[in-house]
């Protein structure tokens, strides 16, 4: 499906070169910032800065024209004032550039006929010339395999998430988010204003993409609803599609307008839209990215019927109390264990102190060492009741009880017990007073493939999103060498 | 009003001498921890071990029994299992202990007769022996001013937020959560399943502590609705109040049942008495330190019409659309700017790459140099339309761009404008790939008085809750100390 997209796209993400227009020597402009940023990431292809008054930059030559470019030139990033934006797509046409991303605003965002107009002018000089657009008013790829990052942003490992987001800053937020959380991108795009190649057209790449297993996407308008519709329609069935809508109410739609020039259609209509093609609609950033994460790292999935386990160490409760409501209130369920599971973890805990039901409390582990505790964790995730099991930590009580080494045996546990059961382990690490202990935890277990969040609300949510997904598609997403569903998913109730 | 209470719970807070019961030589059993914490938080008054086996435990004599110590004890904390805990009562009694706060757990948190019997055994005795009883099951008393840590736990400093908790669980994470994000308490308590003093006593006694300006509640149950009820409006008005209720869904009522042995009633039910009382209701633990954070902070108030900056760095645009989604579907209202604030924003920034409506996107001020960033920032705030100003930083963006002087040249000017002008100026700093500044950035502003958060969701439910308790009570709550209000709080509408 849209196997086409792979060749047409392919100057895009695998640029063998890349000129920048807009660069100069020793400012701190866009243009100069963007040769920089790809310099020092080692982008594997030429970088060829352009700039009238010529120079160099980085040691590299800044050339006066495109056309003067004595190489190849697959890929041209643009950062000068829009009033030059015309005959600079006259010199890449000549030039026989392939895609041009425009970094250059003051366009249809304004709201002014003008702006409009250019649009107009760029697109048809464009489809004249041979050449496609990205933008304007983005800024353009992230592809950690090809080093290429975002404009002053750091790459992060390659893998298996594609994302495409209107917004430059949110695009820019997605990959350092990823960077802090290990989500792994296949490769990602900010597309601005969309008045060429838009969310369609890298929708249907990444489908096609072989690198590209799961989607994000941060959307605020669309020039041709019906084309996206369609899209979403065809993409969803075959790989996880996360949307986050931006402008859902009139403040932000507001914004969207001066922001990519987008009409907003109403949060309703998105949704209902969203709900009809089979995509999962999240409605933040960290739903975003959380979700994302659950699809990166779980590669078993069996449904929602959720076991919460807290009270690893002292005074866990309450935790347990308020994670049962947290994932009821978002849309897990909560079923009670088997009468054997409960009588063997009263065996194994004592009924003082503990609370035997689902939500389970071990705290009285502590007193009876990390065997006990690994035993009543095995038995509750064995339960045939349960799909998936999430595991309330703090390392500000767990530190003082086990210390840095007690903790760790606890997390290799986890590791084990994950690729050993066929269901998610998945930890909830709230932030504390020991933040450097706790994040230095999280990565540990994130590279494990177990997913790490912070409240249990958050673990609901995405683990919710996860599984009315897999409920929808389940029997055809399992055809991609993704997902392995030992059961059809079953739905949370 | 509760005058009373504070004589009463003095030997709570304030004990002269502590007792733990419970404790023995080179054991890690909690009688024995609860003496190492006791010891290394520098409580003021003597601190006595009592255990059958006797020895010496952080040098100190252990005592074979209470009656045996040779001062006066004030108040006892007990750490043994519950087949002892009438003697000891008797012990207390004839000892003229005040208070005693039972660890040991076993009590109608197990549901069975012998569990309910025991405890109405105890409150006799006690009452008989003119000896006050926390818990049982409860990790008791925090207080930073007297050195009363919880159990192997850290000391915050001191201030001015009282909380109670039924879950030791939840008031342990309150007081971490406390430490890492400067929310300072005067005291707190968790008083599990609060046989004799429970809720109401507590929260009368932080209603009349004078050093007690704001008061958060972790609540499962009660025993005496209709006095917890009455207490809840008589203390409202005078102190805002933020309740979060567990075990509002049926897997965190079952846990509760567990817990604290209590008959969790429905949350529809405690959400209309909360209502009606005039409290404010939230809905997790992030929630009721987000609230309890801008009481704190903020000593203005105006109303819940906010201004949304953002784009302090490049690609912003994308973070000012779902902040105005986020503020407005967390209900504040998203006003437009005057048109005057909005030309001169014009003539400051430019249209071009500028969204000047609200939220406003003040990405070209990097163009333009800081004083460009500040006058922005300056003009939205004066605005009369605005009653406070969420701006949006990303470490990720900021650092690369600004650098760390740059940075701290920021924030001191939003120290600056926070105390020059009458409006809450809000900071909105999301997690990413550079944790270490963000945290040391995020403590700089907490401790200058602002209010920070990891989302605008966040910030915006806790600015709503804010709103909608100095909506109500406005009046009667300027008539503390605590709140300057220099307008009646204005409904977001």
């Amino acid at each position: 499906m849209f196997e086409e997209k792979l060749k047409e796209l392919e100057p895009v993400f695998y640029p063998k070169s890349i000129a920048v227009v807009g660069a100069s020597a020793g400012s701190i402009k866009a243009g100069s910032l963007w040769v920089h940023t790809l310099v020092s990431a080692g982008f594997p292809g030429p970088v060829y800065p352009v700039g009238s008054r010529g120079g160099r930059i980085r040691e590299l030559e800044i050339f006066p024209n495109v056309r003067l470019i004595p190489g190849d030139v697959d890929y041209v990033i643009v950062a000068i004032p829009r009033q030059s934006v015309l005959e600079l797509l006259d010199d890449c046409a000549v030039k026989g550039v392939k895609a041009v991303q425009f970094f250059t605003a003051g366009f249809s965002e304004m709201d002014v006929q003008q702006g409009y107009n250019l649009e107009q002018q760029m697109l048809d000089k464009a489809r004249q010339g041979g050449v496609r657009i990205i933008g304007p008013n983005c800024i353009g790829v992230y592809c950690p395999e090809w080093r290429i990052p975002f404009l002053m942003g750091r790459l992060g490992e390659g893998g298996s998430v594609g994302f495409v987001s209107q917004s430059g800053g949110v695009a820019g937020k997605l990959a350092t988010t990823g960077i802090a959380r290990r989500i792994n991108y296949s490769k990602g795009i900010s597309f601005g204003n969309g008045i060429d190649l838009d969310a369609s057209d890298f929708l249907q790449y990444l489908a096609a993409d072989p690198k590209t297993d799961v989607i994000g996407a941060y959307l605020e308008g669309t020039r041709d609803g019906i084309r996206l519709f369609n899209t979403i329609k065809e993409v969803a069935p075959v790989k996880p599609l996360v949307v986050w809508k931006g402008g859902r109410t009139e403040a932000g739609a507001q914004a969207a307008m001066s922001h990519t020039g987008s009409l907003a259609s109403s949060g309703a209509i998105w949704s209902a839209m969203l709900r009809q093609a089979g995509a999962i609609e999240v409605h933040s950033l960290e739903e975003l990215t959380d979700t994302l994460l659950i699809f990166q790292q779980v590669r078993h999935w069996q449904g929602a019927n959720a076991a919460i386990i807290g009270g690893l160490a002292d005074g866990g409760g309450g935790i347990s109390v308020s994670g049962g409501d947290a994932c009821t209130e978002n849309g897990l369920n909560v079923p009670p264990l088997s009468s054997k599971t409960r009588r063997e973890l009263r065996k194994l805990l004592g009924e003082v102190g503990s609370i035997l039901r689902n939500p389970v409390d071990v705290s009285q582990s502590q007193f009876r060492g990390l065997p006990t505790l690994f035993q009543a964790i095995d038995l509750v995730t064995r339960d045939a009741a349960i799909d998936v099991v999430l595991i309330q930590e703090d390392i500000d009580i767990l530190l003082p009880i086990y210390s840095q080494k007690g903790l760790e045996e606890i997390n290799e546990f986890f590791v084990e017990l994950g690729s050993r059961q066929n269901k998610p382990i998945i930890v909830v690490l709230p932030p504390g007073s020991a933040e450097p202990e706790r994040l230095q935890l999280e990565q540990k277990l994130l590279a494990a493939s177990i997913p790490v969040f912070c409240s249990v609300e958050r673990a609901a949510k995405a683990i919710f999103n996860t599984n009315m997904y897999l409920c929808r598609h389940g029997n055809k997403a399992s055809h991609t060498r993704r997902f392995e569903l030992p059961l059809q998913a079953r739905s949370g109730s």
